[in-house]
């Protein structure tokens, strides 16, 4: 996330620059390792101890580490040894998901860890209007904790859409009407003077489940999100995957697939073309919108949302069953086809559809089966409605540990 | 590919480290550079020359750099300065393409620069004879450029089907019978004596498009394979995405997508799994086979193969002309998926069917805009035939020059 690290080609190797890695990876132990004196760090990065505590001395000098306290040796001999730990209070992080109904904003230290939170209705009906509301709330919660806003180092916005990271504009964000005017996202990081990034909500949910949820250790794995649209996020080795243009896992746009050959020689007519556009694509299919057309095809008329679907079928509705059996076949394709492209491992299940594993997972993983020996472990999503905001804190402390060392150590 | 590069957390960064660090950085810039003096390495890295000298002679005792001449210093005083040069003699590597119906091999230096090639058709009726003839192809490819066989350090091997990096077996390569069984590559390794990767031809043919073919500078593409089968290579940042089992780029499995609502709701016989089953994967639709039988479906009666279809579309006959437009939109829905979960910047097409870009382009590029906002570039294969072979070749060279590094200098 922006962090220059040293390496062949970027810079010379030199002493300057090792005793500044040296830092650097004593710190990451640190933090990795939580309290530890001075020897424990010489054993745990395989550093000298005279280096060891040249660069402890520098880094408690800088504000990034601090001593806890003593630990008597364990032979009983000499003086006690000093405990150190990484300061989290060295710098802070904001947090916003701005979604259609709500805006989540949260404060958190540079180890992620939230110490101030607040959730507001959405009642904006403009994009500026929307985008002063998120940076109230940011201010309001930051208030609440009773911090100083210049202590904030970084903010991070999930919104839906792409995200551009040359121009910071969103692109294909419909379900937020203005969100995606030019010059939107620099008002707001003038209003709020922190750095700042706007990050896709799904991906920013993939990364809340991948620092505290479901997707934690694993080497790959997508975040499925089914609610008002389809999304998808992917991290890879602990890191967004953003796809060329910064939309990876836009899978909401997966065409629906061509007739197979014996329809399409017989029923021929108008161009390919017109005929994939007439099937739409696999949000259409999807989505909460969808899962009500289907309930009302299939003769549920008094339907009024999915939640009514979801909320029938497990009152045993036959009819609400069959329609959310068509859903879970649909998802089924959804990560047959994330298994043909990418292979993940694991696949996390969220959202307002998504979250309804109860009902969804038997004949999701049935209809797998079925169609595709590539077939990932299928979960549902630990966090729930908090993904997107938790993300933002994660991605805003990655972003922040590595700015304030920079601005520190460096 | 296996490289042991230094970093945080593998290995504590002290001067030795930091010597070998740097004899890399110093081979990597003489080998991006070609011939240069001291004085230009220590300008291009960064490194003092007192630096630069000590390492070029570890280097040079190595065998990995040589002199290769001097020139008299601009100024005309003092001495002349001695040139350097990589040494690509310091090892050689082979490359091997095992296809259905020829077998290629290629010897390389450490550079990849081809000193030895040999094609043969593939007439083994059983794997292990499959995998004799690719050995002695191997063998005799290097006994006629007149190099010792000792003297090749690492073999790439490129298979159809998924290789699983615990086992070395090979999964999902139902062109080749008998090329899954346990202990094949076992008894390969032994007979050659050299390490020894079997990788997917897919992504191999997608290495050798990065290395020197269509990808060059590309920092996320895909190949796309259209012949007897289907298949996909990414490449990000240089780099093969493997996925999570090293299924990534698998899209012949992607299933035929389940039909829109309207359609479902009256045809609904049996479950959604069975219907999507009886629907098929986008290989079946779009692999040669698919244009064999789309053509006869559509009276072409008299087409025996794919060839046969596109050259008669190239001669304007109507029916062909046709059934090309509906391969290319379907392999449309092949890059809008690619496009809609891993967002590449550009597409390479290759392979029997996918080389004929001069007919499908056209109409490809035309579906894809009805079909998605998401819009990689599209191009032809820049190595055809030769791409799997230079992919082995650029990926044994690059495993080799790490291997030979590190046995000779660290």
């Amino acid at each position: 996330m922006g962090a220059d690290e040293p390496g062949p080609g970027t810079q010379p190797w030199n002493h300057g620059v090792l005793r500044s890695f040296n830092e650097r990876t004593l710190l990451e132990a640190l933090r990795a390792a939580g309290t530890s004196s001075r020897a424990e760090l010489a054993r745990t990065t395989g550093l000298s101890k005279p280096t060891v505590s040249a660069a402890l001395a520098n880094l408690e000098r800088a504000g990034l580490v601090r001593q806890t306290g003593e630990v008597s040796r364990s032979q009983g001999r000499g003086r006690a040894a000093v405990l150190y730990e990484a300061n989290p209070a060295a710098g802070f992080v904001v947090g916003v998901d701005v979604g259609r109904e709500w805006i989540r904003a949260a404060a958190a230290d540079l180890d992620g860890t939230i110490v101030g939170r607040r959730d507001a209705p959405n009642t904006a009906r403009t994009a500026s209007a929307m985008v002063r509301g998120a940076a109230r709330l940011a201010r309001t919660v930051v208030e609440e904790t009773g911090l100083d806003w210049a202590q904030v180092v970084h903010t991070v916005v999930g919104s839906p859409g792409v995200t551009d990271p040359g121009t910071h504009r969103v692109r294909y964000a419909a379900n937020l009407p203005g969100w995606g005017r030019s010059g939107l996202f620099e008002r707001l990081r003038d209003e709020l003077g922190t750095g700042l990034d706007v990050v896709n909500d799904a991906n920013l949910a993939a990364l809340g489940e991948y620092a505290v949820g479901a997707g934690q250790g694993s080497r790959l794995f997508a975040y499925l999100w089914i609610g008002t649209g389809l999304g998808a996020g992917l991290v890879a080795d602990g890191k967004l995957f953003r796809g060329g243009h910064g939309a990876a896992g836009e899978i909401g746009y997966l065409p629906m697939s061509p007739l197979p050959v014996e329809n399409e020689a017989s029923a021929d007519r108008g161009t390919q073309a017109e005929a994939a556009a007439r099937r739409g694509t696999l949000e259409g299919a999807v989505s909460a919108d969808a899962v009500v057309r289907l309930a009302h095809a299939m003769g549920m008329t008094g339907a009024r949302s999915a939640k009514d679907v979801f909320a029938a079928a497990r009152a045993a509705d036959a009819v609400a069953c069959r329609v959310v059996e068509h859903e879970a076949g649909r998802l089924a394709h959804a990560v047959a086809a994330l298994a043909a492209v990418v292979d993940p491992e694991l696949v996390v299940l969220g959202g307002g559809i998504g979250r309804n594993t109860d009902l969804l997972l038997g004949p999701l993983r049935s209809t797998l089966r079925d169609l595709t020996p590539l077939r990932p472990r299928v979960v549902p999503s630990a966090l729930g409605d908090d993904a997107v905001l938790l993300g933002a804190v994660a991605t805003a402390a990655d972003v922040a540990r590595d700015r304030v060392f920079n601005s520190r150590v460096r």
